[in-house]
């Protein structure tokens, strides 16, 4: 059984959009409808968890879950201060049976049921990896610094990833990097840092460049022009 | 004195846009135009070299040039094989009693006089630096792999940012930069990485999120809507 988690914010938001961004309007729609439809439209996903700001389960029930009428969404729940409080809210709603967890955020609309599908398989395809992650070679040349700003290094781009969602993974594995965390205290930016620092093995996958995620409030109209672009070309990944 | 390097293309284009992607239409103008424009109006800059595809100088002149009847842009030259190439050609051509220079991918459309300045300010206002590099701190979950893309390490996020251009150098540190890499046959994927290897001190500056590459043919239309909402809000930088 193929179990998602939809992470579309817990307590924690930052960026000042009105009611959470995952409530900005794209196209008529609160941009987590997005994310939920093309889950709900994918052959290799077999439920879906929503997790949401805790005082906001009804309004994204009514504005986001509810208009796509899926049998998939098994629920929606509230999340925590953090990312990583958020998704471990949904890994406890999601079925004791699930094989493989796929964990999305929300507020990446433009995520396709082909891609969802492909990290998926990838995973069941690859026995030594415990999780695989869409993301993209880095785009951009890349320089650690120190705290002020000095370069100490450009790093070789051939071999740095930028990681986005969806992120697969053996439930078990993912399960465990979460118990560990908690027991460590370990935060990390996405999930696969988790399993990663837990003895997995993650694999990167690339996916489209559009996959992206509505961060500022520009982003909308942007996300609009892509969304608008896509229905244009027709379905594509 | 402040001099500019604009880099617009060398023989090695790879992306397939019809007559290169700086000749690609925003706006009725090439995208080299607005690069161009925004050095041509910042007071910090007091001459511009533009390189571009060696058979297409009287077409960039006809096109992205002469419109803006600058008396600033000292010449359009012709790069080569690889944009390190094209750089050194635009060093050749810029004046030898140059202070300071700043070196701007052609291709970044978006750039604005007053963040030009900011680089070109901020270089100056340091003396422990060689140079300033535009960019930003990371968005993205970064990860390290092997060549087959298994992840090896999740980098720390806060201590890595994204180069841009413009890039502002003094202009002994980048000569003698570019002197070394020569020497040495060092190719780096940015001009900072020439200066840091040749034990020079770059800084990093926070630029806006919109100074993006013209990169895929779809970036086009991203650009266009960005350069279209930047008119409706006015300058800004």
């Amino acid at each position: 059984m193929n179990s998602a988690v939809i992470v579309a914010g817990g307590t924690g938001e930052r960026l000042g959009l009105e009611g959470g961004k995952q409530l900005a309007l794209i196209a008529g729609h609160p941009v987590l409808y997005f994310a939920l439809a093309a889950f709900a439209a994918c052959e290799s996903i077999d439920e879906i968890v929503v997790v949401v700001h805790p005082d906001r389960i009804a309004e994204y029930t009514a504005t986001a879950v509810d208009p796509l009428v899926s049998p998939k969404i098994r629920a929606v729940v509230g999340g925590g201060m953090t990312r990583q409080e958020s998704v471990l809210a949904g890994l406890a709603a999601i079925s004791a049976h699930a094989d493989v967890i796929i964990v999305h955020d929300g507020a990446r609309p433009l995520i396709t049921p082909a891609l969802i599908a492909r990290a998926v398989r990838k995973l069941l395809d690859d026995d030594s990896a415990d999780g695989v992650v869409v993301g993209h070679p880095s785009y951009d040349t890349l320089k650690q610094t120190d705290a002020d700003g000095v370069v100490r290094l450009t790093l070789d781009r051939d071999v740095i990833w930028a990681a986005q969602t969806p992120q697969a993974f053996r439930a078990d594995a993912l399960r465990a990097a979460y118990d560990a965390a908690g027991r460590e205290g370990f935060s990390g930016t996405d999930d696969a840092s988790l399993v990663e620092r837990n003895g997995g093995s993650v694999r990167m996958i690339a996916g489209p460049r559009d996959n992206i995620k509505l961060t500022v409030p520009e982003d909308v109209a942007l996300i609009e022009g892509l969304l608008a672009a896509r229905t244009e070309d027709g379905a594509r990944e």
